[in-house]
């Protein structure tokens, strides 16, 4: 039985059973069938092996845009590009895999702008919805 | 003379008289000589005109990692991913040049952890010097 998506503020997180590379291609079917594209896509923990030496557990960044909703939130902002893609994180800690997305109102409470309100309440529903799948 | 980088919350802005691509290449070697690697680079023009037909000016984000800040950061806060790698952006509005970073003490205060206070401020000095240089 699927978790209840917890709310940490800025972050929804969730644990799942999936393994780390599971739980990474699950994110991004489900992403897809939310309407998001993944825009780019960040390995941590070899980005930080190369650059510091540093070992860490596996952690991915997957930026997410659903192109509908960018258009319409950057009409309202220029300069909200600052804070896009919204993120879905994948990652490893102590034996467990964990996927979190940015929590859109929360994020875009920062701009005060309130033409974003409705998008950020759509894009919210969509990302927790993506989390409460890949935690199954 | 250069412009005195202005603070609008969330975005550290200012106009500059570099045409776009060559703010977008200034932009990419001083966030390099600031620490940061560009681990990835959205063209928001191609990407809506390829998936909404619609036309917009030229627009690009860069989301920037400094590889030590980013490793401190995240090892005081799992879930940091969500709101990361900083990104400056770079676009044209009304016949004029724009370059943009995110304010990492504001994107950062959603977090309400204070170890990442200090990384926040260092972050600030350096994306506000890369604005300031593009902005010439």
């Amino acid at each position: 039985m699927a978790q209840t998506a917890t709310e940490q503020g800025y972050a929804i997180v969730q644990k799942t059973a999936l393994g780390f590379q599971e739980a990474v291609e699950k994110a991004k079917a489900e992403l897809k069938s939310e309407g998001f594209g993944v825009l780019c896509e960040i390995d941590v923990k070899a980005t930080l092996k190369e650059k510091l030496g540093v070992d860490r557990e596996p952690y991915v960044i997957l930026g997410a845009c659903n192109p509908q909703f960018a258009h319409q939130a950057m009409e309202a902002e220029p300069n909200l590009g600052v804070l896009l893609p919204c993120n879905v994180v994948v990652y490893r800690e102590d034996g467990e895999t964990y996927v979190a997305a940015v929590a859109p109102e929360r994020m875009l409470s920062i701009v005060g702008n309130e033409r974003l309100g409705p998008i950020a309440t759509e894009v919210r529903k969509r990302l927790a919805a993506v989390v409460q799948r890949v935690a199954g």
